[in-house]
């Protein structure tokens, strides 16, 4: 057999069992019992024999006989159908039912269940993140735009920014499960006719059921209006959450491979572990690259999620239907792997002060050439004129270091010696003096970031506490 | 010049003018202009002269000259600094600030901005299916799933079903809105330094003049923790959400298509309209084709928007830069289209009842199967037994039909025959009679449609009474 | 085990064999072996014994065994080398190689082998295409355009237009595998320097090894330049290609669909099939579902492949390592997947002339309007004139019919009253006997693309008669 | 009015010129003149005072007349038919023609024509990249693979590498152009019935009408079996021609913006340019950024193009419409910006060998990791255990000087003294001293594109002499 390579290599085994073919047999067989047991109270006549004999065999599982059964009819539900009518002996389950009143709940139930275990990788996350901005806090690193140094900044401060924007992506997914709506007992076209009939037309018996049946499945909200199918809308906010999610991890984690190439940080080695077969010396950010790799393999669902909505055909057609069975499993997979990968990141990462502090110093009057032109606006030269007069020292001084003309940058001196900049050497030097670790709210951001989680991980401590499972 | 053509063909001046060149550089203006007067307000030596020679030209906006800069210094905001400041007379815009400082804000704004304009079309599209909902609330339909007749509905509980859909993903926006978070003034890698620089460290007095300048721009969430940027992640929420409102409206545009294709319903044909340039008698589905076509190009940006959101080197660089001047407002425009477009289509669209109760009458025998099923299964029956037997006559009798073997659907007569099925052929006729018009609970599902909307109306009243300009 | 949803209920045999865990691996262990002969042939000491016990033990794949080295060294190719020299207690694979020297080869070994099978299954569609088109070739339906009934056409020619386009794609398919290269040994960035030093800096012996290589491979061409990898452009290249594939499918499928709606045309439905566990009369496109399903599939993958092609740092990293291992054999096991449904829907499908002739019958007058005006701009009246009186009368004609004022088309008698379309009655009722059968070149093209298919059929014969599996 | 980015600040005027509204109407005219003189050549009665009427107006593009008819018409083709007509005082234009039959063609027109235009310009920037590989074809660098240094190359080969990948789209771009077919004169659901009609079923002189127009385009193939339009997985391949043509430029200017970051080169700085209105020390990668987000814009058309493929309705609908209007002109644009830019960065790009020397000294030992090991294997050491060894001393090394525990690369030391490599401190320094410089074919590489390219050079002149304009 082929097995799913997102599933086995990298997805934890929580979310690989949600979306087993077992595991979604066995949730669909429960559904339908729930059905059964609620039609009977409700006063249908499905005898308490026919109930007990199902619940017997709902945990034999014989996929081969499914399958074979499904090659004559090819239909899928109807083959469960058989199958689990012939185990029991009798024929009362899905009465009133479409194919769609069990697969659509069954499958919302899978996500639904898979969302609330990403959310709490999710808090697991930012503990992490929070846990490393702390550490590193007051870490002076070199600040970079595009990828060239600008201004100081602490690594604490620079793993909070990244902290941030997954706390938001966060409370996007908190809205997407608040509002997450189960499509219910609706019939073929959305229109409960068929509960309807069996109840004789007794509305309130036929929404009794559809609210016990919901509450079987856990998820708070019930949509009204529906077709054969829930809006394939919905499938596309749950994957753009997915997505969402990926971006901060994604980020940061490219963040870390341009780190590693500049010897300041790395993802950590574990004892054991080859980064080569060739080249015995390497130490790869791996499984930062692997992070990236998830978010790319996530935009491509989202690809096939935004392809299904929008797209249904009157009350509903099944062009989604292979679609579905791809994208939904393997987005979690990803995401789920993503946080898996993250998670054992942080847990190895490391820093490595003194290159950071060499970078530091030679980039230093560099740094500071916002602060030294602040302090020549102050003495009432024109903003412009200063930036113009820094701006020539400066790229002369980058152009003598690259060839090697001068071994330190000399920057400080050129500025003195430039009657447009009407700062003296000494000012000069205090200004580095005073600014070399100059941070401006670096630490007091980090330190927002660290409550903000603090009171994340108290709402959710679940996902505060969780450790990942080793990776490859 | 070159127009954009969703700006120019499709989209509302109201969307227009946010994005507009002229408009984009007064907006920037101003904010430059508001940052002045609270640096001056908190202490900053600005003379009173400058801003109000500011003030004086902030609406001459010379797009050439400004043009003619930037091919010199190869960087847009300082061409639009130095154009500034020339025609004022004075160097104190920008104090402080790096050019992320000013163009984050204001293109936050412009975005902002888009998205109440939007969400007051979603409503008014809402409000418009509401309507209509209304209107055809009673209408029985050959409700259609695979794309072939199943069980009966109402023309109004199809639409209330696309609806509900684009209800929830209005949720969807409000969430985003009123979670949206501006940048702030942070500097040039998000630490404030320079505004603590220019304040002499004073962080109150910075904290202060970032919350001054939030005030102006009227968004009520700030970041704390940036780079240079704000996350790019930010922008593929706002892109995701736009691509979700256009799901309900691009399956509802597909349904109409396909009655159109029947005759049962059309988007309705304006006087003077010409359907084809060869054919008169041509009434095409353009309108709704449009509305696809919108979705398709808000999928494209989407993709756009995915490409940034993760790719963030360090505290930020510019890959995203050409990307988000292309992305966002197209974007918006082709979002704005589509409701324009939807809209006039709500307003001018048909249903031909005559039409609809021929196919009706056509498909009754076969739309009853599930209800003559549940009757047969109340005998006692098997309900896969029933199943089977009532398959191979319909079978059958679509066989028949379709070689015009028979020119009327003769199923009862055959089920009546069949003794499989233990219903006799008055049974069955009166089954037939009872249910011809069995819609189950799809009015009462308009309904509450209705009432959700009317709620949506009172809440965001200049959006319910919105109408559509003219389309192309 | 997760099983891969794609592999296991849709792709062929042929497909999975090739991208097998399993099956992988022994292509490794052979392309080792094949480098160790040819080294060995060259002048290095490698024993003979070794090569002869690698050879015995290449077919005993332990996968278990081989993961948990992994989990050790975290080096996927290292632990496949420590378990094949375990295996035949020797070191002598893998020399002057690195990890991509083996995986890059072999995967693009696995890429050319399944475009072969997939363009003889494009030959295969286009066989089934060919004998449909003729088989329908002269059978008169009512061409529709924005899904409204335009002029005729026949079935045969929808066909063949649908046909000529895949044919193009197989072209473009054509010309992706005669260009495809493999990349060969190139060492760890792309210089050779490991083979050359092995060969102590023999250039000529180098060159010869990868030469036969590349032979044992079966791959005609070669690389010259690359890094670490072969450009992820050939992979964006590969599934742009698959996605091209599946295009002329997915529209022919989208019109079947919308034909059986009008029940002019199935796809066919086999002796067993159940259409709707709930509703017994149901006859659903499922398979032409299936087949837009895949296409949308392939849009996804091909989003991977473009998040791929464009992002190398420097010689190479491999945050495309885990998208590969998906989106590769997936896109193929998606496409191989539409082949067969498409494949079997050409050998179930069925057209209904009775009704397809009932169609024509109402439409005629309507498709007749070109023509009609046609023959009004020879008698002298302007084009634009005619169009104007043929619309009008055309569109009341259309509302009449939709309230049932009037049960059968009667254009031409309003035309012939009509003082602007200076043609009477019974050159009118002329007009409609001539062309009511009027095709134009329609069935002329149908024979072109016979021809066409014909001789592709000579040119991959295999292909021409290939017959797909049984499908779910 | 608002202009289209891309056209504005981006593209070149060849490009911009094609697409424009007046070119495009200018294409339209020309071609309804043309079909006119060959109907009237084949025996249609059109006056010679009509086509010479027609010919006088048909640079008169009045775009606001023909929009206010488009407000009536809804029908953008009837406007401008209506518009023509009226300057040229007839009736004589579109005969036998459906809009498709005019919009296509000269669509296609506007596609063919630029897509010659890239070409030209991937053949300038083949030119480009092989003189800067000339001119650094011996300037040895370290290779990095996983962003980690790796084994030594050259920077004349980092560019080929990225060279041969341009061609190899280059090459897939040609197979395209080759291979491009128009649609031609075919009606209005592709059965050419109303050009037959017009010539009294003369299928010849239909035929030989076709061969006209598709000689005044210069397009050589064209269809036979088309619909109302030509199958849109031909703009599928015309886009993804594109973005697959944007990857290696993407992925070198990536590599740019790595090297940028650690000074081993960068793309320029012009005099006057400004780096950052904050810093005045910046040299940003700006442009290679650029680069970076127009690959991103092309994927978003892609995205567009690939939601067209696959999904036409019968003989063809218009859901594509707004969809072509922005995807085929703004992606051009977006290719042309996106090689515009490049030939700028090739022109001002520089390399710090200063600084890249100072790097290999870094890195050497590690750089001769493999072939250190090839020594030791040659001394009859297994692979695997020289491997083992190797990565555990060259580990420590890397750990010490991360901690400037040792501030020069000692590893060649720790070798000598671990007695499972059995190479002296000598024979190791004789290593380093034989192999400094070891780039194995990376110069032979170097030549064999530089060869390449002449020969593109010499099959397409003026692409090799192409020049970029200014760019902003």
């Amino acid at each position: 057999m082929i097995p799913n390579v997102l599933a086995e290599r990298y997805a934890s085994k929580a979310i690989a069992n949600i979306w087993s073919a077992e595991g979604r047999i066995i949730l669909e067989r429960e559904f339908w019992i729930a059905v059964m047991k609620a039609q009977q109270d409700l006063g249908l006549d499905i005898p308490q024999q026919a109930i007990d004999d199902y619940e017997k065999v709902k945990e034999q599982v014989n996929l081969k006989s499914i399958m074979d059964r499904e090659r004559i009819t090819r239909h899928d539900v109807k083959s469960r159908i058989d199958e689990f009518c012939d185990l029991a002996g009798h024929q009362h389950i899905h009465k009133g039912m479409t194919s769609r009143d069990l697969t659509e709940n069954v499958e919302q139930l899978q996500v639904y269940r898979s969302l609330l275990i990403i959310r709490d990788k999710t808090v697991a996350a930012l503990t992490a993140m929070s846990k490393r901005s702390q550490q590193w806090r007051d870490l002076v690193i070199t600040g970079r735009t595009h990828n060239v140094a600008a201004q100081p900044t602490t690594f604490g401060k620079r793993i909070a920014m990244n902290g941030e924007e997954l706390a938001d992506s966060l409370t996007s997914l908190e809205a997407l499960i608040s509002s997450y709506k189960v499509r219910g007992l609706k019939g073929a076209v959305g229109t409960q006719m068929d509960q309807l009939s069996l109840f004789d037309g007794d509305g309130a018996r036929a929404a009794d059921l559809e609210e016990r049946v919901c509450k079987h499945l856990g998820i708070p909200n019930v949509f009204t209006n529906v077709g054969q199918v829930y809006p394939r809308s919905l499938d596309l906010r749950t994957v753009s959450a997915l997505l969402d999610l990926a971006s901060a991890p994604s980020s940061f984690c490219t963040t870390l491979r341009l780190m590693a190439g500049h010897e300041t940080a790395s993802e950590g080695f574990a004892p054991g572990q080859t980064g080569s077969s060739a080249m015995p010396h390497k130490m790869n950010s791996r499984s930062c690259e692997r992070v990236n790799g998830f978010q790319t393999i996530l935009k491509g669902y989202h690809t096939m999620a935004s392809g299904l909505a929008g797209d249904q055909w009157n009350e509903g057609d099944v062009s989604c239907s292979v679609v579905r069975r791809v994208m939904l499993p393997d987005a979690f997979y990803a995401i789920d792997g993503l946080f898996e990968t993250y998670l054992t990141i942080f847990n190895q990462m490391d820093a490595y002060p003194a290159v950071i502090e060499a970078e530091n110093a030679h980039y230093l009057p560099f740094l500071m050439t916002t602060t030294i032109m602040m302090e020549a606006v102050k003495t009432g030269v024109g903003r412009e004129s200063a930036h113009k007069a820094i701006k020539e020292n400066a790229v002369a001084t980058v152009a003598a270091l690259r060839t090697r003309e001068i071994s330190h940058n000399d920057l400080i001196e050129r500025l003195a010696n430039d009657d447009r900049v009407p700062l003296s050497l000494s000012q000069l030097e205090e200004i580095m003096e005073n600014n070399k670790a100059s941070t401006g709210t670096a630490t007091q951001q980090v330190d927002q970031f660290v409550k903000h989680v603090t009171a994340v991980g108290e709402k959710y401590p679940a996902g505060a506490a969780y450790q990942p499972g080793d990776i490859l």
